[in-house]
């Protein structure tokens, strides 16, 4: 009588026991050798380096039909020669995301997404980066994370809604959210950060089932177009020593086109803020980014090119990186069991005036996921 | 044959692979609604933030069938406001718990705890979060064990002993312990913090196999009233630059009443510290809490309110709350799967001369844990 | 159709589901008694201690019937009072190991290694600390990593090679690697530090198959000697403040031999550095350590002692220990279950006047791994 009353509880309420837990492995290996590289007029010895870029823990699961989770801690860089040419800096471990996802209706259109997760407007921020075809994200990206969130990652806590809804031959999927970015929670202001992005498809669909990520290589069975829009705005934002800013905003527009093996993508967004008092700032980032899939064996050979680009006027005070900041890749990609186990070799090339990094490198990576 | 001689060793040697390994993973997502915040008379706006009140992985497991472990890390706070009314700040990742458990008799009556776990004396001090009927746990036990351990989690490294023993319609159930608190090792006075605690149980016990924490909600089947008692003791301390003090104590009593649905609680605790050419240090902290759960198709609403109350005064260099610090709850949880899917709606009315806020929140929580 | 293709692909981009994902968890809870403790001429009282010597998180797996890996977190040292006579001090969370390892033969005779993980050149360098009879590793080959990659885990970032090949009655055993030390990380040098390993084995085997660390215990069943010959060098190095030294080496050897339940090994390594304008440093360190074991149904019963000895001279810039550094530990191990279970008594007596801690030691350990 128990397990009936037991039986009689509400669908939404039934623990999945054997979804609830899957771990979250993932490793990617970098073996690299840094050529020309210069610091304030030093010029650093050309070096090898083994490090982690990627090296992540966790778990997620599905512990109700309707109910979702993801944790995932990083240890990225570790072991990173800091006078390399690869760019960023070991930070030690550190939560990378975690958040729950519900999906509010019976279809793919509402899914609630809650937590510490991407702020996502363009491509590039919201592409895996263990498929993505060039060595690593391209920086250019990372510039309209960081302006956004004051994080390289552009993960923050935030609330937001998302779905798609695929029709014959043409799809629309959505994304929108408001977050709090803890660089500028202070006692005056406390607007959130709004973002919203939007994609249209035409052919077959970038997704056919709704996920918060976008994935960067469709295995050669996707023919089709996708146009995507995105935008973000802040009202004024104190930085816990005052007013930082009246106003901040990014928007832009992206496109990814996929034909059998070959995928052509590319992004091109504006950032910009203002403040009383200031110069405003102003910034551009965009790239493109080329790859063709060879399937061999059952395994994809991809030889591949990208090229991206930095811009930033104004006030440093406003947005650090001031001048330009530019990078090419040319490489080859072997997934050898789609994105869970990848062989790549890149040439790498950096320039710019307010690039962290100018030397060139020669990178191998071995990417391991569970 | 070598099969045989494996077959001869010690029961209490033989590996349990199924039960050796059981993953923790528990998330306590806040959305709160912040207003009338105000700090050294800096008036901060309302707002509202998204945040991890608990963020919590690890592991958990029975490897030999008379010993147990639990490792667990926290990452609470993540994404928190720090300008937000709600208490406690965003201290990054660390361990939670780590600690063994052997039982070293046949019956219920004796288990040996070692590791980083509570030197609880208390009813909310042992208190399970996740089936506490208030919004978070009180503020005043929070006091109790910052006083006793110096750290808001009241978990140090220690040992102890636990047990119980039910007869019919009455139960005993007892935990003693000695911990050695990081903030009071120093060179001069290695005295340990010896702790105790004694719980009678008239009608249902309150436990019916022994656990080192109390439930927080029974779920309707205990009819039961339990009365604890609590102290502890801790003589000359120095804390790397001297001694800290001569003396330090806490006791009192607490109850907890159960019958159908219907859940009222409490406990009453005293502070003391003395150190030669100090004045004393005098603290009390109590609350009372009630709730009653109504049964909806197998899973159970709660309206529920709790008060909480934290009084210190005399020397602050012996506890640097001196004042008053109190806080009112009045809310409602849904529990769906238990305490493993929980929805909860509060609102926290928080005042005091010494508490570190003073604004009052609406907050709705979702609880998910495996 | 679809499922051929997938089953044309290269075996070794087959995926082990089952193989891929292994918990790790370790406990090596320490109770302590410390006497005699002086630093600085502060007499230290005697105490008693709970801590964790060691507790690890992580997971291992073979997810390629080629390719494996090992991620392992550590929170060594909770609750460790930092007043006690154990050596090392209390460092919060961090990442121990975490490598790949790749066989590119269809044999034993080559392992890729890849990774954050042992510069190991000689015998306690590359012993497991659950499996060693001693209370802990001992404290000069502590020294020796320490020296060679400025950390006392002696673990860095690095690629190296591995392997084995066993004959009638005979076996040889090697690693090489090259690493990059954080702590030598500076603009004008990016000289590795190689290492290199060889081992040779009269009777059984000291490995039946290759695996990265060595056994401290064959639980009876070998009867073998292994001399084990080891060396590290390293070029100029700049510690980002300019040339640090102008080379670096370590060598030496050691032995292990094991028939029955006794088990004699001892290593003696030396190590030096060169900078110009300095005198140089020298060092030496040695231990010896001998342990029975004795059968009892299924578990093994160990007595043990070790002696171990530092000795530095020189300049105190190129390694900060100058003057020496002694243990002697007595004690005995009861293996419940292999190094899975086991439980420790022991009398650890320090002294040397470079020695962290000179005061002596009652230490009991409980050790559950899975």
């Amino acid at each position: 009588k128990a397990q009936e009353a037991k039986n009689e509880t509400f669908g939404f309420a039934k623990f999945q026991k054997e979804k609830a837990f899957t771990p979250i492995v993932g490793i990617e290996s970098w073996f690299t050798y840094s050529m020309n590289e210069v610091k304030n007029d030093v010029e650093y010895a050309n070096r090898p380096d083994a490090s982690f870029r990627r090296l992540r823990f966790g778990a997620k699961g599905t512990p109700y039909s309707w109910l979702s989770y993801e944790i995932e801690f990083n240890m990225d860089r570790l072991g990173e020669d800091s006078y390399a040419s690869t760019k960023g800096s070991y930070n030690g471990f550190d939560i990378w995301k975690a958040f729950i996802s519900a999906r509010l209706s019976n279809d793919d259109l509402l899914h609630l997404q809650a937590g510490y997760y991407w702020a996502a407007i363009s491509l590039d921020y919201m592409a895996s980066p263990w498929s993505v075809s060039s060595f690593d994200k391209t920086r250019s990206d990372w510039h309209l994370r960081n302006f956004m969130t004051g994080r390289g990652s552009g993960i923050e806590s935030g609330v937001g809604l998302g779905g798609l809804k695929n029709f014959n031959g043409f799809g629309i999927n959505y994304q929108i959210g408001a977050f709090s970015p803890a660089a500028y929670n202070g006692p005056e202001h406390a607007n959130p950060l709004f973002t919203g992005r939007v994609m249209f498809s035409v052919g077959d669909p970038e997704q056919k089932s709704y996920k918060i990520r976008h994935a960067g290589n469709h295995w050669n069975a996707r023919n089709g177009v996708t146009i995507g829009l995105g935008g973000a705005t802040m009202g004024k934002a104190d930085n816990s020593s005052g007013t930082a800013y009246n106003n901040s905003k990014a928007y832009g527009a992206d496109i990814s086109a996929t034909t059998g093996g070959l995928k052509v993508e590319g992004e091109y967004y504006k950032m910009q803020r203002e403040a009383s008092g200031m110069n405003d700032y102003e910034g551009t980032e965009w790239f493109v980014r080329c790859g063709y899939n060879i399937l061999v064996k059952g395994t994809f050979v991809e030889p591949t090119f990208t090229y991206d680009s930095y811009k930033g006027e104004g006030e440093k005070a406003l947005y650090k990186y001031i001048g330009d900041d530019k990078s090419f890749d040319l490489g080859v990609n072997w997934y050898l069991n789609k994105d869970k186990l990848k062989l790549s070799l890149h040439y790498v090339n950096q320039k710019g005036s307010c690039s962290s990094n100018v030397g060139d490198y020669l990178g191998m990576a071995l990417q391991v996921r569970l």
